[in-house]
């Protein structure tokens, strides 16, 4: 009884760190949907989208049978919960990974991303990536010193976010409203993506360590 | 010792109760700070949203503790974890009402919202506050056709957020490119607000019917 247990808690787990890797891909071709303005491939991570709330419904009957079933205490019932909540932070991952998907679609044929703006993006969509890798990875190691890493990455992200807002302001935006508002948005989505991803590693050393590493983490 | 559990659900239900109170009052507050550019408003949400934190802790604590101690089953368990689940959205909405703050507060002494645009962000803000207040009578009530309400407004906000990007768009738009971009996340803060209000109350439908009443809501 004891084993079957813990194969439930361990695919518990497993369910989260298989939708971790598919939320991360989707938000990689939902990019390069949008920075190709490829309709297909933005197509694609539309439906994965409906993939990932299937999956993360069936993840949450089987933390609450786990609930029902086996009444875990102490760290194994905070493993539990937690896990609800990053099945909620993954779910939202993939509904802006769909985000960015819709804006390329919107904008098709043309090009939503001005060519000043590509790298920028680029380079934020890549860090939500890694971030997304290295969240799972945590998951699976539970190691305190790599989820402490992801920080760092999480400030690139923030100070790329700023800069796309500088460059907005800047008097030689000549690309007109619509392309500043389609930036402005993607700019929000990578950065929320980042977030939760960080948020996800936040919540595992919280489990390890039973300390808040962020003050204002929720 | 049953009438101390029951008593600790309800806690529970209240607190969220609370929170939701809170919230929905951070967002007003936050929108007359923005609208009037009142700074020492704009601070007083950003306060607020320690608080909501140190609550929401609270009763995830609480939650936890009911779990560990009363290991319910069945509609309880679920009501317990769902519980959660709401939290996590009241926090979000509270984090919104500081975005919202925190653009009042980045333009002061300007304003940030121009005239043609006062009175849709005026009337996103009372529906998503209208909102707030109708999840929280639901949470109590349960009463599954209130909730089912709640999605007419949500439509309008969606309308009035489809007309905020419409407006942006005309040629005529001459307010440039920091308030497009303000507005532009002001449309979109508003509009997360409401559907998390709107998710609080079709989970709670789920909860009495077992039904999801949006194939998309996770």
């Amino acid at each position: 009884m004891r084993d079957a247990y813990h194969a439930e808690l361990d695919a518990i787990g497993e369910g989260l760190v298989g939708i971790a890797n598919l939320v991360g891909s989707a938000m990689a071709r939902a990019t390069s949907a949008l920075l190709d303005a490829d309709l297909d491939l933005a197509e694609s991570v539309l439906g994965t989208h409906s993939r990932v709330e299937d999956l993360q419904r069936d993840l949450e009957d089987r933390a609450i049978a786990v609930l029902a079933r086996q009444q875990p205490v102490a760290t194994d019932l905070r493993v539990v919960v937690t896990s609800l909540r990053m099945s909620a932070d993954l779910e939202r991952c993939s509904a802006l990974a769909q985000h960015v998907a819709k804006v390329a679609q919107r904008r098709y044929p043309e090009q939503a991303v001005p060519q000043d703006l590509r790298r920028t993006l680029l380079e934020m969509s890549q860090l939500a990536q890694r971030l997304m890798a290295q969240a799972a990875d945590v998951l699976v190691t539970r190691d305190v010193e790599a989820a402490a890493q992801m920080e760092h990455d999480d400030d690139r992200i923030d100070e790329l976010h700023r800069g796309i807002f500088q460059h907005l302001m800047d008097d030689r935006w000549h690309h007109g409203v619509e392309t500043a508002v389609d930036v402005t948005l993607l700019g929000r989505y990578y950065e929320r993506f980042a977030d939760h991803a960080v948020s996800i590693a936040r919540r595992m050393v919280y489990l390890v360590t039973g300390e808040h590493t962020d003050p204002a983490a929720p």
